[in-house]
């Protein structure tokens, strides 16, 4: 059986979207990625932690299995773009996590059960042991737990990565998307705010927080932005490695995490703000060197090489709004990934690709479907 | 008498090369000015304070007697430059000076002491008077001093009034000094790295910590760099005014200071390190959040815009290398300004401005000389 090769456009050049047409390209389709400005958005500035497991915390289980089947694809989409040559940072050290005061690490032994009895792998470690594996963890810590499954991307490589994979294979647009094109309750393309229209079988939203503002968009996308604070410092010489894991901790209730990269850099983040404030917070900034240096006090030696904000596409209940919309043609959505959208790339692009082949929508992706907030009119 | 008209190179478009320079033309010199990259050093960082009577804290009490004299010239200074319709960010409304816990606050009170009996106008205020000034003012303040005589600047605009003043009355040269030009024990010009010169009668060393690179220069000029993180952040428009007044403070021994601009931002400052790293420190910028909001509790809702770090040109008793070298003609040194380059720029400048026209050094100037610390070779 030979599959269809359709003309599909991909609103959106951010991980998702970037991923999406990748995946597309490979089944076999014509694709026609449009964005402005491609990975500008939340993909500059996710830290890229590929973590199912320490990401339960924040009480979004019903997803777990989304995450987990993400995660276990990702070594296989990392070696599928070897051959573009661009690194992508993938590490797979594991992850620590620490808790500060006692209280801390009460929640995370809480924590740790709930993920235990879902199957996770979380190992409990005394502070010598944690020490042992990162001896720059400071004397205020009280709780260590080690996340063997949880990793890391660098989210700005594995976007040069996709690009350069999409180089040549599919037809990049830098324009920016007005609306959909709707014909008959079926969507035959996009529009463009410079007057020209790119037709297609099968249209993927995945232009994240800017989705709802596309005209005859056959659906309300309840996304709202999340924002977020986030830093990237470089570590001096006589400092490396700093840190060889990812470590998250919890500080007096508020969480942080170090990403150290292989460049010598390290990311903190990251704050979550919804006072509608898309400029970099100096409360945040505060907030993050004030709780990072609590866990690993070396952190005032490095230099602060950048200071970021950007908005996370949050939906009502945390989960993204992925699949078709009842009844309409020709239109896939995938936005609303709010912190998972690096993690979830490799099952999302899986899951479009799918849709895009024919294949009808899976029964446990039901929770995802884009209108499941009711259709409304955005 | 008329005085000569003299070919005069000055190396260094910071602040204090923009004002000799400008200075020397009004003075109707044919000037040169040279600099590969104007205004991007410490007059770029700089917050702008004018501020002889609580910059006696560092003390530096025997340059009192500059300062003040550099305050004085300035409105005239700020009057010169209006016809060139650039906005130089001038505020008189004075600086309230603040100690936090009680050792602060008895810091500041003998510092007061030490201000009045140099015949300086220092207020002290209960922390209701201040608040009712600065209504931010937070709680943990102990101590409120009123200084009327300290102002402020910005030194951003003032380095483009500068530029914008010497526009079609100078040569600007963007290009970089490699060394003097010296015949028989005068300096007749400079040369640049391109391999190309300006002659001159007159050459002005005003390079900053650039400045002994300098080839064939006949003085070791010994200036450190001083490196200083400093933040900018912008209010937003529920908290406008913010400040309406210059705050510097005194946290637990730490200095800091809130400067406002008419603009709606405000400069968070700034760190001394002579720890040889160019980059924005973590723990510098962690430092000055967390002692300005010791202050001004509401610093953590603006916007952070910028963090920026610079370097100080420091000399060993930091005062500034500001004259003639004993024996070589040709030549006026000015660097090594430290933390005063903005507010000893009109004075520099008049000094300066003396010697090129032929007049003796003033006695009073002698602790200024270049060559104080021994002729040395650089």
């Amino acid at each position: 059986m030979t599959k269809p090769c359709r003309d599909v456009a991909v609103i959106g050049a951010g991980i998702i979207g970037l991923g999406v047409a990748w995946e597309a390209v490979r089944r076999g389709h014509r694709v026609t990625l449009i964005d402005p400005s491609p990975a500008s958005g939340a993909t500059r500035a996710a830290a890229g932690m590929l973590a199912p497991v320490s990401e339960l915390q924040y009480r979004e289980e019903r997803f777990l299995e989304l995450t987990r089947e993400s995660a276990l694809l990702y070594p296989a989409f990392i070696d599928e773009l070897a051959n573009t040559g661009v690194e992508t940072g993938y590490r797979s050290e594991g992850t620590l996590v620490l808790g500060l005061d006692p209280a801390d690490r009460l929640v995370l032994a809480d924590l740790r059960a709930a993920q235990v009895s879902h199957g996770l792998t979380v190992d409990e470690l005394t502070i010598r042991e944690a020490r042992r594996r990162e001896p720059l963890i400071g004397p205020a810590a009280t709780g260590a737990f080690l996340v063997p499954g949880d990793h890391q991307v660098d989210p700005r490589q594995l976007a040069s990565a996709l690009f350069s994979a999409l180089a040549g294979n599919a037809r990049l647009l830098e324009g920016t998307a007005s609306g959909l094109i709707v014909e008959g309750g079926r969507v035959t393309g996009v529009a463009l705010d410079d007057g020209s229209s790119v037709s297609a079988d099968e249209t993927v939203v995945a232009n994240g927080l800017g989705a709802p503002a596309l005209a005859s968009l056959p659906v309300a996308l309840p996304v709202r932005p999340v924002y977020g604070d986030i830093l990237r410092l470089r570590v001096p010489a006589h400092l490396r490695p700093f840190l060889t894991t990812t470590v998250r901790g919890l500080v007096r209730g508020n969480p942080v995490y170090l990403v150290p990269r292989t460049d010598g850099t390290v990311v903190i983040g990251a704050t979550q703000r919804e006072d509608g404030r898309r400029a970099v917070s100096a409360g945040g900034v505060y907030q993050l060197l004030r709780d990072a240096q609590q866990l690993v006090p070396a952190v005032v030696e490095l230099d602060l090489v950048e200071s970021m904000c950007r908005a996370r596409p949050g939906t009502p209940d945390n989960a993204p709004l992925l699949g078709r919309v009842s009844g309409v043609e020709g239109l896939v959505v995938a936005t609303g990934f709010f912190r998972h959208g690096v993690l979830l790339t490799p099952v999302a692009a899986r899951i479009c690709a799918d849709l895009l082949d024919g294949k009808p929508a899976a029964p446990e992706h039901n929770a995802y479907r884009p209108d499941r907030f009711g259709k409304g009119s955005s």
